[in-house]
């Protein structure tokens, strides 16, 4: 038996919420519906954000409605605070994940806290959701764990008092992001370690952007590194409002492609996941569209992990 | 002092061979200068092919003797046979690269030969350089080393074979071609491994293509594998008449971009690499330019190994 690795889609958040246009709630449900359909376990639908402040997640309490009824499904939302966790567990999400940003420039543009008052607001959620009885999952992800357009170079040990801080207030799992994609694959496997030496399987998972064309590379430095979880875009959807000109997360296609090609199990069908692009398509036309397997086409040799 | 890694720029010929108009030779030679001016000190700069075949090749001789004049450069001009190597050696080529395809089919199509036949083609070429005085050496580009987009999977035995069959030969120096762009990350250790157990140091390079999206990823595999040599095109030029929608070479900025954010030196400026994609679009207005690096902009945190 293939070892498995976990694919988490999280286009319809990290990936809508920097689209120049709205995807109607229709057209979302119809996309999830076809990433789980290729096998997908695990999709981060949505935010529970104000409105105002981003309008693409504005229907994030119905996405998450409409995706508890997938067997098998993990839905994820993001919530930023307190409030939003609580309607992302009315809505049903099974793991709710809170952002917490290591570099102080980052965190202050992007939740208006000091990244440990942002520790602190996660203390509160862990407790709360203790007292809720534990009835969905708290992840949190770190980001800029790699760099930030804004404050420049973040330190190993900056992410290190951050992560640490967090497994301490009851966080059981986090991930760490290279949000703006300045990461490199030394760096990748250096900060992995570092963190892993602190808090151990508490650090999961990495949320990875290509924005210097790196990303993919990122992902086999994280797996050499022992992880085994990774957030990734289908067509690369995504940018980040603090670093102009930068692509997206990295290609979901692309990256099950590479795992299943070097012997892991995804459990998820590459065609029916190139098919899926076709429903982001048709919900967002003008967005375009990344990705090399789906123009090149599955390569006759490639052959999915047993 | 950083380790150096080799970063020999193929754009010229690998990228313009397959591009839908001809760039004119002052706007090649205008390129290649900007290019030797950012710091490559290897550019595969031709191919001695015939012109009804590959017009875009059709001023190699002019080209090479162009480049031959640019200081401590080294030219390296592709012949897939002793005419075109006479001509290369004529032209003044530092270097001459033959190809040799591992698989059968890719060797009929691309040579009309067998693979066993191209390797006593290139065992000609090895004893006349030698009668020659060794002026210009020798390197074979083994093709389809790790897929074959005609013949499909290429077995590991088979590339051991043809190595250590152009080893023997008395060639020196062999790079490993993912000339489809097939590989993936395990594969090129794996390949990288077993030739070397074979022929040791004679196996000196990787020629990449980003195909499926895994190209820098490949690289990163072959770097740890103890690699240090690669080949790449500026823009991520190219393409390959045998794999429909495959994408050109791996990207030299973002392939520099990588080894210099990890440490090692490849004597390469970035921002006037960034700049050498001018040229390229002023000599081919209508080719598309690949890159996440030049559309992103260096980031702030970029330093350059020492």
């Amino acid at each position: 038996m293939s070892e498995h690795v976990m694919v988490c889609e999280v286009g319809p958040r990290d990936g809508l919420q920097m689209a120049k246009s709205v995807m109607p709630t229709e057209a979302k449900c119809a996309w999830i519906g076809a990433l789980a359909a290729s096998g997908l376990r695990e999709i981060e639908v949505g935010s529970f954000v104000p409105a105002k402040l981003i309008p693409q997640m504005a229907d994030t309490d119905a996405v998450v409605r409409f995706s508890r009824g997938i067997p098998g499904l993990t839905v994820v939302a993001l919530a930023p605070n307190l409030r939003g966790a609580e309607a992302a567990l009315a809505a049903g999400a099974h793991r709710i994940s809170i952002p917490v940003s290591v570099s102080e420039g980052h965190s202050r543009a992007n939740l208006n806290r000091s990244p440990d008052e942002q520790v602190a607001v996660v203390a509160k959620i862990v407790a709360w959701m203790r007292e809720a009885g534990d009835k969905a999952e708290i992840e949190v992800a770190c980001s800029t764990a790699f760099g930030c357009s804004i404050d420049g170079a973040v330190p190993e040990h900056a992410v290190v008092r951050i992560a640490s801080a967090l497994a301490e207030a009851g966080v059981s799992q986090i991930a760490l992001a290279d949000t703006v994609g300045y990461a490199n694959p030394a760096q990748i496997k250096s900060v992995v370690r570092a963190v892993r030496a602190e808090i151990g399987p508490v650090l999961r998972g990495l949320h990875l952007h290509d924005t210097m064309g790196l990303g993919i590379a990122n992902a086999l430095a994280g797996l050499e590194a022992g992880i085994r979880d990774f957030d990734s875009a289908l067509a690369g959807l995504g940018g980040c409002p603090f670093a102009p000109g930068a692509s997206g997360n990295i290609v979901t296609e692309d990256l099950v492609f590479m795992l299943e090609s070097m012997g892991f199990e995804t459990g998820i069908d590459l065609a029916k996941l190139i098919a899926a692009r076709g429903l982001l398509h048709a919900g967002l036309p003008a967005e375009p569209m990344h990705g090399q397997l789906a123009k090149a086409g599955i390569p006759r040799t490639f052959q999915k992990a047993a």
